[in-house]
């Protein structure tokens, strides 16, 4: 058994409104010093030993991300 | 500069819909032996020095995660 971690983001060419909705945010509860904010999606997966690498990145490529608009990296912990 | 992350996870006694509807995808397309799935939010914040640690721990208890559901980790780069 193992754990497995699944971060998606938007690529960095694609606007991130929400990450946009959370800089904004900040300047109004009077936090400066927040340059940029981007937000995506973490995944925490427990899979047994027969998940190999190669099986991840179909995970993550084709269930977790939308290789169009995001980047992913997959870290096993 | 720094690079900061915050990860945004649903606490363990909390439902989590999202990671349910990912395991049974993976299920209807043929991929066994993931055994579990969360799904969490995952930011990344470019911070300048003025941002202490306590700073940080406040953006993500305040305006990142909801207290009451989630736990979150933050990370410097």
């Amino acid at each position: 058994m193992a754990r497995v971690v699944v971060d998606v983001m938007p690529k960095p060419e694609i606007l991130d409104p929400q990450g946009q909705a959370v800089s904004r945010a900040l300047t109004r509860i009077g936090i400066a010093g927040v340059v940029e904010v981007r937000q995506g999606k973490h995944f925490e997966l427990e899979v047994d030993d027969s998940i190999d690498d190669e099986t991840l990145h179909r995970i993550a490529g084709d269930l977790l991300a939308n290789p169009v608009i995001e980047d992913w990296t997959v870290t096993r912990l």
